[in-house]
């Protein structure tokens, strides 16, 4: 059997960063031809970044992609890694008109291979995904080809991310063709548990195809969404072969074995309408070498880890792809605060993270006492201003009271915030949860304002989750636990009046978030929530506050998602909307 | 020929608001039936409302549209009105997998002919647009049927929206199935000039068609979006017979003489894969009677007069369907503010329009003056609040300069309105602009704070024009202009620094909007651009603003749009995206 030595470079890109990427794929490809890698594939749209969204429908940012691509095959070449094929995902033109009837011209979602200094092979994603957070049938012309590579004696079926979890299409044509080998270039967003069914599906899709398939997956974050890496390699059998790390870059690297191509190449019309397209790189197989990468098998992580690295990640990534370097925090001393320094923190450097306490005449001793130790805990800088001179002043031109005079109190630190951002430079963030902004409590231009809302998809249950996980993480590790027990502990208060609770407006959080997982996350019905044994009336006031909050939810920040629904694109309600649930 | 008279019932309608607009569509068949139709149209969903978004992934809402409808049609016989079809549009489910890879049971956009208590045909919409404001693909499955309705002895073929709007498909299928008329039933969003498009296209589909061809459309307003009415009855030589008034609720009424139905009814497959449903409902003619309408032409709005009431008509949907009675607007002076609550006193009555002028130490005494002006010209509320003291307050403990400093005057002014807002109840209204949207010259949580905004789709050369125009309307119904004229003629200004002009920042409005028009609304590179002689340092600039304000639109409250491209659902661009085009 012909040897392969494979290279799946899971790596981050920035959208539009077309040089920055490109860069990326010069770098990754030399680490991987020093280890003597034969074929070497990167994510979905490396070279765009993904998803570029209405950047396609812009023909100049097109054309700089197709230029890109010619660029990066010149220079690979030039640099003396021309010898090596890498198979590299970018935004194409299309010469056709659109199926769903876009006018000719429309963009694909494409990848090339690259060898010698040419782009020797281009072909688009077949099954385009338009749900979810996904509008792909709104840029993307879909691909009609069965994409081979001959290297080293060994044909080297193609397919982009979506191809992989549609049945049909390219992986059973890649039996049909007799490919040794599939290889699939993705861009698929984190949710939780994710990993595990694309396992399964990895699995399942190399059994159909009959041979091994490797799944060469993105890592890092674009706006809301994190790519959690966890690039794949598993046998015809569906067996494991290599598993990368989640929420790394790294070059996953494997020696195969793999069936010799037929002497006569494949033809013809695959299945589902795809033409193969066959080129020949290389058609002997490689001198037989010692195998020195039998494939590393990464242990995926648990769920409280995943979903607290994945929230790391996401900052990090917005902060740092839009050229900042440092963040601000009101804190308040409440968990939600407090875990999102905890996540800044461990993004950016303690030293990067600043954070305000603002207390009011309704704040408790506790809070600020909190906030100091939190302060003390990370290391991170905190400052006191007292909000009580700007309050008195509001308070006496306008003689606010009940609701109004709650709600200026957290729109007063709003302003205080984002004032010490424009003087400083920081980035403000928001510390909302995904309670708080289903059922609309929180204040617009108050606790919501900032530049990014890191735990807007995390419900409030899942954030006491979080934070005593991070806190245990840390004593394993022999470290001072970040967040302070008391924020862990003490009953939930927005102190924006005397006494107040949480609880005062809304049900227990494990009830809350049980019902809002259903209708929110779920998409289900008051009658079929009842039926799982909730309070009718509870039911309903809750499903009205969800809909009725839509036009704060419309303002808020964005923030990662690691729920199969956040509110951003994967949810998208009118505003306007009078149909209510009723129970 | 037989006769028939044709009821097109262009009217207004509530997402999500089963019951009120099945009572609606009640009251407007009464309407018609009282003036002798034969058959009756509404507009495409409007028993749901349009467009539904999400709710359509709803199970338990699906489920009560078609109960809905059901519960209509018996509605409709008890009351003494189900000897007249009528042809209503909503939200249905298929039993069949939907061809784009979503599950069974998922929706289609439907409409349904009802006639004696019973549901006689439903068919469902065959394009699905999936570009601009629209995500059809995110949600329907497409009808495959061609249904045609034998009523009066004339066979009358029916369609959807969209289905007018691509080659192929229905309209030359309602040739082939030789129908006598073909109605389509449409909630199509306005923009500017739509309406002459529009009538172009029913024109010559009409001859495609080769009958007489009825469009009947929505109006009113849902978010962003305002529908303008227009209705339209073309002959099959594409001659105009009737055409309903714009932004109007009205019954088109009018009588046709049309070919005799066959006596074999069609059968088979017509076109595009359209299967011919057929269904009589009554194959006599109706007995020859007197022609009472013989088809009214209203005349199509100019420029500034529809861009004005499609403000209005926006502005007043969103307030009243909401819930909300009144209005609240910081009055600056400055002619957006005051052109804002020109369109509040026209959308709601200026008994409901509350306006606050917020002086600052940089307030210009013609700022207070105009103000002042406005309230006396318009009759609306003033109040006013100097926020010197909060000023104050802030400045003493954070010792703000430059930029913070600025923006410290607007947010402070945002926090003002929304504290009278949660104290006495009107909704605030944002008074910016697409050239301040655009280029980010506004403040977040500032000047930007809103439930709504009004003119966020209107360029600053446009804000001009209209009021220019709203005054000389006004002034050609021997009314008071509303707006001042200081407002519209002094140099637009921040008022947030000494002597300060839009002017400092930016170049003059109408050479900025005609580079913004190029980049926003046609996806033009900078290339593109400055080959029409514009400076290319001056485009790389305002390309770069455009850019790198997408955060603040993001947060921005929504608005009416008017453009082919507001900053809406209309213009997905990532926050974090490094392209940046060069001239």
């Amino acid at each position: 059997m012909p040897q392969l030595r494979l290279a799946l470079n899971q790596i981050d890109a920035t959208v539009g960063d077309l040089d920055g990427n490109a860069d990326a794929v010069v770098r990754w490809t030399r680490h991987a031809a020093d280890r003597g890698a034969h074929f070497v594939a990167f994510p979905e749209m490396v070279l765009t970044g993904y998803p570029v969204e209405d950047l396609a429908l812009r023909s100049s940012f097109v054309e700089a992609s197709c230029a890109a691509l010619r660029a990066l095959a010149g220079r690979l070449a030039a640099e003396g890694l021309g010898g090596t094929p890498v198979l590299v995902g970018y935004l194409d033109r299309s010469g056709e008109r659109h199926r769903y009837g876009q006018p000719a011209g429309s963009p694909k979602d494409a990848a090339a291979v690259l060898h010698r200094g040419e782009v020797v092979l281009t072909f688009a994603k077949h099954h385009l995904p338009n749900y979810g957070v996904f509008d792909e049938f709104r840029y993307f012309v879909p691909g009609d080809t069965m994409p081979v590579v001959r290297v080293a004696g060994v044909d080297v079926a193609l397919a982009i991310c979506e191809d992989l979890w549609q049945d049909g299409g390219r992986v059973p044509s890649a039996r049909i063709a007799g490919a040794g080998l599939l290889v699939t270039v993705n861009a698929s967003p984190y949710e939780l548990n994710k990993d595990d069914t694309r396992l399964e599906l990895v699995r399942k899709r190399a059994q159909e195809a009959g041979c091994t398939t490797a799944y060469v997956a993105m890592t890092g974050g674009q706006d809301e969404l994190v790519y959690d890496g966890d690039s794949i390699v598993v046998d015809g059998r569906g067996e494991v072969v290599a598993r990368a790390a989640q929420f790394t870059e790294e070059c996953l690297l494997v020696d195969l074995d793999l069936p010799a191509a037929p002497a006569e190449p494949p033809a013809g019309i695959a299945d589902d309408g795809l033409r193969i397209e066959h080129v020949t790189l290389s058609a002997e197989p490689v001198a037989p070498y010692t195998r020195r990468y039998a494939g590393v098998v990464a242990e995926s992580l648990g769920d409280e880890e995943e979903m607290y690295t994945a929230l790391v990640t996401g900052l990090r990534a917005y902060v740092t792809k839009n050229g900042f370097r440092s963040v601000l925090i009101g804190l308040s001393g409440g968990i939600d605060s407090s875990l999102v320094a905890a996540v800044a923190c461990d993004a950016l450097g303690a030293e990067q993270v600043y954070g305000i306490s603002m207390p009011s005449r309704y704040s408790s001793r506790h809070s600020r006492d909190d906030a100091a130790e939190l302060a003390r805990r990370t290391g991170l800088h905190l400052r006191g201003v007292p909000i009580g001179p700007m309050f008195d002043a509001y308070m006496e031109s306008l003689g606010l009271t009940g609701l109004a005079e709650e709600n200026l109190q957290s729109r007063l630190r709003g302003t205080l915030l984002m004032a010490v951002s424009n003087q400083e430079g920081p980035l403000v963030l928001a510390p909302g949860n995904k309670s708080e902004l289903a059922v609309g409590y929180s204040t617009l231009y108050g606790d919501s304002v900032g530049a990014y809302g890191p735990i807007k998809d995390v419900y409030k249950s899942v954030v006491f989750r979080l934070a005593k996980w991070r806190n245990a993480a840390a004593a394993e590790r022999n470290e001072i636990p970040p967040i302070p027990e008391n924020s862990i502990s003490k009953p939930p208060s927005a102190e924006l009046r005397p006494d107040q609770l949480d609880t005062d407006s809304l049900p227990d959080y494990d009830v809350l978030d049980a019902i809002l997982e259903l209708y929110v996350d779920r998409d289900r019905g008051s009658a079929e929530i009842v039926a799982r044994g909730y309070d009718p009336e509870l039911v309903e006031r809750v499903l009205r506050m969800v809909d009725t909050a839509e036009y704060k939810r419309r303002q808020y920040p964005p923030g990662t998602k690691i729920s199969p629904k956040g509110f951003g694109k994967d949810r998208r309600l009118p505003i306007t909307n009078r149909w209510r649930e009723r129970a």
